[in-house]
């Protein structure tokens, strides 16, 4: 197997460690796990790592004309409990993410919205796990359409004062990580709507 | 099997989910994969769903006298590249978070704290993992330790001014999930130590 033909990492970061071949462990649908053979650059050191690989997946800010935000509840089979979030879900092969967001948006809470962008992207688990999470902004969203859920989705729609949703990250009633990261974004096009509307 | 004793849902909440069981599906040492059923308690639906479990984690924000933030960075073989985090890792069976967060960070970078609390705690994938991420302050950190690493970690560490840290959020330098919850949690002391050293 060739050597890494990456450049080397910047002075302050470790080496970065070459990928000598992958097995397959579990394919559970939704994701799969690997078995993944590492080799580190200078020391004489192989190790095996398992990563959990799946799809990219998108969550959305959907925001009303008066500054509210769309939250969706739904059971969750991973923690057994409800979670109030954001709209989100697995992006399709080739798919857009904004295009993706507005989907999922409009599937699950009926909310379109007349314009929307890319807000920026985080990794879910870095340490074992190879997707990448998007955060899109959907403003002026407003009710047009029906809902389409998939099999076993059950979601309960509000809108909540976007200054409130902020409570509810403080208090922990918004407690799903991928959400608090896209609310982390969105706040500094908070704080410059907030300002705007201030200086009217 | 007997239904859930669990108290409805409030009413803007969907209905909860009943256990019906779960089987093993595959075990990786650091997470385990299980299938469990579950039935809808007012539809005709079941439906298996697989979920990932894990140990809870904790991560720290370990902050200077000088008010700089340690960070470290590792290889991450999820996503196959270097990664600028906080120190954190898994808490063992029966500890205490606090008391985890600050093993981690002396192994991780051998800084020790003179005092240190729990900011909160996040649910790191409710859809498809059962842990907890718990989120701890460590303030007046110093370098006093020896490093003790894990087999295969190799950490850099370096100190960054607070405020450089939350445009590293926002450039994308720091892009791991679980951190970025971290200094969500964080941002709020952060303003209130910034208003103290003003008003001094």
């Amino acid at each position: 197997m060739s050597a890494s033909k990456r450049p080397d990492p910047p002075d302050d970061e470790v080496p970065y460690w070459e990928e000598l071949g992958s097995e397959p462990v579990v394919d559970c649908s939704i994701f799969d796990v690997v078995s993944k053979r590492f080799r580190h650059p200078l020391r004489e050191a192989e190790g095996d790592f398992y990563v959990i690989r799946t799809r990219d997946w998108v969550n959305v800010i959907p925001i009303t004309s008066n500054f509210e935000m769309v939250l969706v509840n739904q059971y969750r089979f991973g923690v057994q409990k409800n979670s109030w979030e954001i709209p989100g879900g697995v992006i399709e092969s080739g798919e857009d993410p904004v295009v993706a967001g507005l989907r999922e948006l409009q599937e699950e809470t009926g909310f379109t919205a007349e314009r929307a962008r890319l807000l920026g992207s985080v990794r879910p688990n870095p340490a074992i796990q190879n997707n990448t999470c998007h955060i899109v902004l959907a403003e002026k969203a407003s009710k047009t359409a029906d809902l389409r859920w998939d099999e076993h989705e059950e979601i309960s729609t509000k809108t909540v004062p976007i200054e409130r949703v902020f409570d509810m990250v403080q208090s922990g009633e918004i407690f799903h990580s991928l959400v608090l990261n896209a609310l982390l974004l969105f706040s500094p096009v908070w704080e410059k709507i907030q300002a705007r509307r201030r200086s009217r």
